[in-house]
Parts: structure tokens; sequence; C-alpha cells
């Protein structure tokens, strides 16, 4: 199989370069019909590979591509998951190539969406096909369930899971859009943090104001954000909303314990990054923080004059972004509702509010001991020679939860990315090498299924 | 001379729109040729009034334009001010017409610049080519004084003035740049805030992080800054800087009663402008709180994702502009240097931050029984059937302190714009009505200082 991997690579890198063109950007409605030629380079993609049944499901939002080959009579299902969709790009000036034209430098695939997530879910779509020409056929029947709104928290792909439980039955959902430990050293994650996010916009007047002669007499738009934003959170990093930790478990020692298995270079880590210090709660380690503890991000603002030197006025309107980590028993919405009514409670005087919510996704835990997982450690353990560890990961893959509670299926999270491959930031990439090395332990993973 | 005025109106009118085409704004670089053809289309104007001794002089800056008429033997000399620089137009979407592409509408002439300054310059101009063609002569001497920096507090001409004082000698500077009470009801302000802009910029990371992976255990740099923001500010809206109000004068009852004389009307302001609410100190009104007391205003905030819809990052750079306005005796620089002491003490672990300074202005106090302020008023009463009153400003016209302090002569701020005007706003505009009574005001005051 290694064999025939290294015999396709460049054609593959060629295909996978002509997905990462595609601006799938869901986020973003001037993108619309770049997520719809997404979903359709998905189509014809899985086409190729043998699937068949091959569907462009047309939703709310984005369309969900579908596919199955079935005739692994005996054998156990596996449902694929993934999306052809990707984050915005800006700040644009800081990429050191365009976000959408791919390029190759050091072994490694610089474009928006590179890992997350086109580049992993390539990797499941170039196994199906090698393992097809390989033998005429699969090890296991498969499904190919490929959405194009993970990016803005699934929300058409989750009921649709729901009215289709029969199309989507699977022994296990295999998921690859998360990451190793660190280079050489595979992960398959075990749990995942929720996610929430809003925009809160306010309003004093129905225009800009002259500072000098309005100045100290009206409110001021962005005073108002930086003091409702900054009301978000206590002096000690604390979130100060009135009830947002019910239901955030007790960390044991045990937990702890096991987080403290995962290696990690804190020092390392904040040289990369350029950080001088770190941040958090008082007694959680970055691992704690980031895997069990749960966070409330102010992910961007505006307001007023932003271009280049000053304009002396009141700004009289201002917008801030808002995003949740959530975990343990953490409702979401109930999360929600108390956030908005603490913005509420505090809106200074002479100043109007609106809040819109986005995402909204429940925290999931996995058991590493499901066979279906120890399985895929196995073949990491193949592949790589380093058997899988089982982290516990920040991130939130809505989608996730559901899969797991609505198909009563165990979630395989078998991701080939990196830490340091820049997902959501500019220079995103994708190590070739685990493109490779991806390809073979999926083929692997599912050979031994059977 | 109204006759005069009617003949030409519609030919003024014609010129000053040419004027308001010129996208002259001095904060922004990318204007800076405009802000030339700015100063050479003053220059060739002021040509055409009959004026001498033309000059455009460069600064390290945007030039000043000089220009002169000494022939008016053993009468007072008059130095008119203006300026042809203006505020940038953002928010564009908001004009409903271009800003640069001016047109009449209700007797109103709607561009960027039609009352903040070129508008109000232009009455001066046109005064003096009327006056020249009535006699062929002036009744003084005349000289002016035209600068392109005004907007970004005149960094260059305070220093040429100290370098001219016997080319720019004279016994009054007039300066028409203001506004009056409301429609009908002219003023000379006798007091104008000092000002002082500064940009703060913070960084956390060297890039934007993903906010699952890195969320709650890294610094978010727009967490740092409305925290930094936000500290600037008491509850019962005080400044929180240590040291801000030292040299602000006591407010007196004979100093509140001269401010009530002015009439006002906040109910009807707060309707104007969509307000729900005032704001300021405990105790004191609109008027005293814009017209002797400082302020802290921030002007304008971006940091991190500022799209459609939401990304979920934690954000590494933030930058917030801040403007203060001054009174009394506070002092420019130390009240900087103030705010920087207070910024870096606030400032959060993990956080690096830079201040950049663009304003420093004077506060300026002036005497409203200086006969030349008095005969001003007279030529307002006999043009308007309505005596000039003497109110307190709360802006800045940073070079009018430099004026009175270097040249030793009385300033004359006879406004012709009213405060309804949208200056440094969306749609500002200028009254047709007080651009033609302008002319007529200023040719009425010039024939009665000779």
């Amino acid at each position: 199989m290694k064999k025939s991997i290294e015999l396709h690579k460049e054609t593959f890198l060629e295909e996978l370069q002509e997905f990462l063109k595609i601006p799938s950007i869901s986020a973003v409605s001037d993108h619309k019909s770049d997520v719809e030629k997404g979903a359709k380079w998905v189509a014809t993609a899985l086409e190729k590979t043998g699937m068949e049944n091959i569907e462009v499901i047309e939703t709310d939002g984005h369309p969900i591509v579908y596919a199955d080959w079935l005739h692994a009579d005996g054998q156990p299902t596996i449902l694929i998951y993934g999306h052809y969709d990707v984050q915005p790009a800006d700040p644009l000036d800081l990429w050191e190539t365009p976000p959408f034209d791919p390029v190759i430098r050091d072994n490694k695939l610089f474009a928006r969406g590179a890992t997350d997530d086109k580049g992993q879910l390539f990797i499941h779509m170039k196994a199906v096909e090698l393992l097809m020409k390989e033998n005429g056929k699969l090890p296991v029947n498969v499904k190919f369930c490929i959405e194009g709104e993970e990016e803005i928290a699934s929300p058409n792909l989750g009921p649709f899971i729901t009215d289709h439980t029969e199309k989507l039955a699977a022994d296990a959902v295999v998921i690859s859009d998360t990451s190793f430990i660190k280079e050489g050293l595979p992960a398959i994650c075990t749990s995942l943090r929720g996610a929430l996010a809003m925009e809160v916009n306010v309003k004093t007047a129905n225009t800009d104001l002259h500072s000098g002669v309005y100045g100290g007499g009206v409110p001021n738009a962005v005073h108002s954000l930086v003091y409702l934003l900054d009301s978000l959170h206590n002096q000690d990093g604390t979130i100060a909303v009135e009830g947002f930790y019910e239901g955030v478990p007790e960390v044991t020692n045990e937990l702890r314990e096991e987080i403290a298995q995962i290696p990690s270079d804190e020092e390392e880590m904040k040289n990369d990054l350029g950080l001088t210090a770190l941040f958090g709660e008082e007694g959680f380690s970055f691992k704690e923080q980031t895997g069990i503890r749960p966070t409330l991000e102010l992910n961007g603002i505006s307001g007023g004059y932003q271009g280049d030197g000053i304009k002396t006025i009141v700004p009289s309107e201002a917008t801030g972004k808002i995003s949740c980590r959530l975990v343990g028993e953490q409702d979401p919405q109930r999360v929600y509702e108390q956030i908005e009514k603490h913005l509420n409670e505090n809106l200074p005087a002479g100043t109007t509010m609106t809040v819109n919510q986005f995402i909204q996704a429940r925290p999931v835990s996995l058991d590493s001991n499901d066979p279906m997982i120890q399985k895929a450690a196995d073949a990491y353990e193949e592949v790589y020679g380093v058997r899988a560890l089982f982290p516990k990961e920040g991130g939130s893959i809505p989608i996730v939860e559901v899969f797991a509670r609505v198909l009563q299926a165990p979630v395989v999270l078998m991701g080939f990315g990196l830490p340091s491959e820049n997902l959501h930031a500019p220079n995103e990439h994708f190590h070739i090498e685990n493109f490779s090395k991806g390809i073979e332990t999926v083929c692997t993973y599912f050979k031994s299924l059977s």
C-alpha cells in the first residue's frame, strides 16, 4: 500500500490543490457560491474513488454531500465525516502566499483549509480509492457524510442526522479533523469542549458626534462596549457571569493525572507563539485550562474610527464578538442566556444593545477503551511506530456530540494535523508526510476492522 | 454690498464646489497629493481676489498658504486664518450623496468640509474680493495664513508662527471655524478646550490563535485592551487617571451663571441625535460638561475578527484611539504622560503595548470685552439683527492658543456654521444663507475697523 501511495502522491497532491483553490468560506455570505462549488467538487471527487449513491443534498444553508459503498457483506459499516468549508482568511496581509493559491514549501502544503479540513478529509477519499484499486472492493462498508458548515457550527447537519438515522447508521463514525500531540506523536482525541458564540452591538446615538462639541456630555458607544466586555471577566481570570460554571465537572486528581500523561512543553509553545505569559485561572496548568475548563473569549471588536491617525469623534456604534468553550454538563443555551442577562444588567445608561447568537454545541466525552478506538490506535502504531495517545482537546467539533448521541456509535477522532499548522490563522499548512502516512493509516485501520 | 453678493452668489458657490471636490484629508497619508492640490487651489483662488505676495510654503507635513495686501496705510492689520484640509469621510455608507461630490439640497451645500472649514474660509476670500471690486482697495491691511493640518492639530503651523512673528504680525487674528448657538443666533466663541490624542496598540502573541486549542490558556489582546481602556474611567463618569484633573479650574457660581446665559435645549438635542441619556460627571449640565470640563474619549477600537458571523480566534493584536479635551491650566504633555503611566501600570500580564501621540493643544480663553471682538459682535448685529453671544466651546482649534500667545493679538472667532451641520460626521453641510450673510458680515466688520 505504501508503494501505491508513493506512486500516486503527486497526482493526489495536485487534486488536493484544486480543492484548496476554492474559497469555500461558510461564515461569509459573499462566498455562498464558492461553498456550493466546494460541495460539487467533493461529489465529483467521490465518484472518482468508486463510491456510489452520491448526492449533493441542499439544506437551509450549505449542502451536505453523501455517498456510500455497501457491498462488504457481514462487515462493519464506517461513516466518514469531514467538512469542505473553511475559516475566513483575514488578516490577508499576514499570509506569505495567498490563502487560496496553494503552494508546497519545505514539504508542507500551504493554503486555507490545508489541515482544517480539506487535507484531512482528502486522506479518506484517497484511502478508499486505493483500497478499491487494490482489490476492486473495500474491506468494510463505507458511508461519506461531508458538510459545508462545520466552521459555523453545523446548524443544518444536526437536524439532518436526526432525520436520517437509518441512512447514516454505522458501527463507528470516523473523523479526521484534529491534531497529533506533536510531530511523530499521534493522538485520538477523546474529549471536545462545547461552544457558543454571539455578537454584541451597542448604539448610543444616530450618528458619530464631534468629540469637541459633544465629548464628555453624551454617551460613547466604545466606552459602553469596553465596559460591558470587561465586566465579563474577574481580575483573577475567572468568568464573572452568574451561573456560568454550573455543570463544570470538579477537577479530580484522577483527571489531573490523566491529563498530565499527555506530554507538552509550555516554554517551547510560549517561544513559538511569542507569548510572554500564559493566562487562566489560578491553579490550572495550560493543558487543564484548555482541555477541561470552560472559557469566554473576545474574538473581535470594532467601533468608531479605525483608520490612520486620529478622528476626534464620539462613536455612536460598536460591536464585539464573544465565544465560549464549554465542558461537562454546561448547556450552551443556558450559558448564552446567562451572558445575555449579565450584559443587560450591566448595560450603561444611554446605550441600546442587540445580541445575536451564532453557534451552539454541547461538550462531548468519548470512551478510549472502545474497540473501534483501540484498533485505530493500533493502526497508528503500525504506520508511525508509536501508539496514539488519548488527549482531551480544547476545540469543538459540534457535530461529534450529535453523531455519538443520535447514531449511538463510537466516534473515532483520527487526527492527522499538527498543532503548529496555523489552523484558523494565516499561513495554515499541512505536512505532506502526514498526508501520505494518513492514507496508509486509514487503509490499515479499515483492513483491521474486517 | 448685499446686492453685489447676490449678483455673484452663483459663481461663488460654483467655485466653492470646485474647492470641495478635492479630498484633502490630512490624516490619511494616501491623500497627501490631494492635500497638496488643496493648497494650490487656495493659492490660485487668493490670486483672483487681488491678494499679493502669494506663497505656498512647504513644511514637514502639508503646505501653508500665505498672501497679503498691505496698502491700507495707517489702518489696522487683520490676519485671516483658516484651513483647507478636511476630516476623513468614513463611514462612507452613511452619506446620502458622496462626500466629495458637492450638491445643493434645501439651500444647504452638502460635502465633506462644507462648513469645516472650506465654506467658512471661502467667506473671507470672497469678502476681500468684493471689497476690492467695490473700491479698488481694502479698508484694512489683510494677511491670509491658511494651513492644511488643522484636522491633525497643526503640527507645523505652530513652529511656523513662532519663526515668522513679523510676517504674521497683526492687530487681530480673525478665524471662521466655529458655529452659531443655533440658526439666527450668532456666536463669537471665547473659550476653546485643549486637546491631545493617542493610539494604543497591544500585542499578546505573534499570530491569532485558535480559540479551541488555546482559548483560556493564553492572553487575549482584545481582553487586554478592553481592560486597559475601561480602567480609564470611574463608574461615576470621572476620569480615573491619577493627576488628570490638575489645573482644571474650580467651577464658580459666576462661571456657571455665564454659561447658563447661552440658550440650549437638551431635550431637543437628545431627540435630534437619538440619545436616550446624556453622560458626564454628577452635578454638571451638558453645557458645563462640554464647555469647561475635561474629557477622555475613546474615538475608535479594533482588534481580532470584524467580518460577518464569527471566527473563533484568540486575537493577538488590538488598537484603541483615545483623545482628551483639556481646560484651564491642564498641560497636554503632562496629561499624556499621566495616561501613558496609567496604561503601563494597568497593563495585563502577557501583554506588550506601544503608545503613539498624535495631537497636542493647550486650552485657550479670550477676553470678550476686547474692542476687536466687540466690533465683530456689532457687525453680526448689523447683518443678522441679533447681537452675537460669547459661548465657551468644547472643541479645540489648537492654533488659536498659539496665535494669541505668540502674536499677542486678540483672536476673533467669527463662526458662521451651525451646530447641526454634521461636522466631522456623514452628511456635513453648510447653510447657504450663512455663506451669503457671512460675506456681508465680514465686509461690514472690516469696514468698521478702518
